[in-house]
């Protein structure tokens, strides 16, 4: 992942779309967020993320899975538990979650 | 669109999860990328996008779309052809595009 794109297989697989927009507020965001990646690698069917937030505050997370059941089994994590709930209380002033099966995929140049 | 988040109806629609890498060519990067939004806005079936580039230079743009159809028909327009041409010789250091069909989405907090 040295260039941050994620190196996903063929498709069909499943891509976690995280629109956000953050508040002011930080209270450990940054660690919690790492945290949730790191998390996230080792939880099964797991792909692949990118992430990016742009000076204007919006950000996208795209994350991958070989299947829902995997995308539902990371929701239910304990741990990530605990942080979608502090980032609707306090991170995040508006998001997005979009669950999106993958059907063509190509990569250039 | 004042959040940024693009404010697409309730599922299926179809999302192209545009992520990329770009080089230090800058030559008219920006003024064609607004151009490309502007331009995917008016296509039939444009339903909103997204786009993020974080300091690391990895950047995610999500347009989404009311079928198929109207992907390609995006993507064979002929200024846009021009960009994408552009895009691999000169912009672009890696990019991946994925078409993905939305199955589910929800909105916080």
């Amino acid at each position: 992942m040295s260039d941050g794109l994620a190196k996903t297989p063929g498709p069909p697989y499943y891509a976690v779309i995280f629109s956000s927009r953050r508040t002011t507020v930080d209270e450990g965001y940054g660690a919690v967020a790492d945290r949730m990646v790191e998390l996230a690698a080792r939880q099964s069917g797991f792909l692949g993320v990118e992430s990016a937030r742009g000076a204007d505050g919006l950000g996208i997370t795209v994350s991958y899975w070989a299947t829902l059941e995997d995308i539902a089994a990371w929701k239910a994590q304990g741990e990530h538990r605990i942080a979608q709930s502090m980032g609707k209380q306090k991170w995040y002033s508006a998001f997005e979650t979009r669950i999106a099966r993958v059907e063509r995929a190509y990569r250039g140049p």
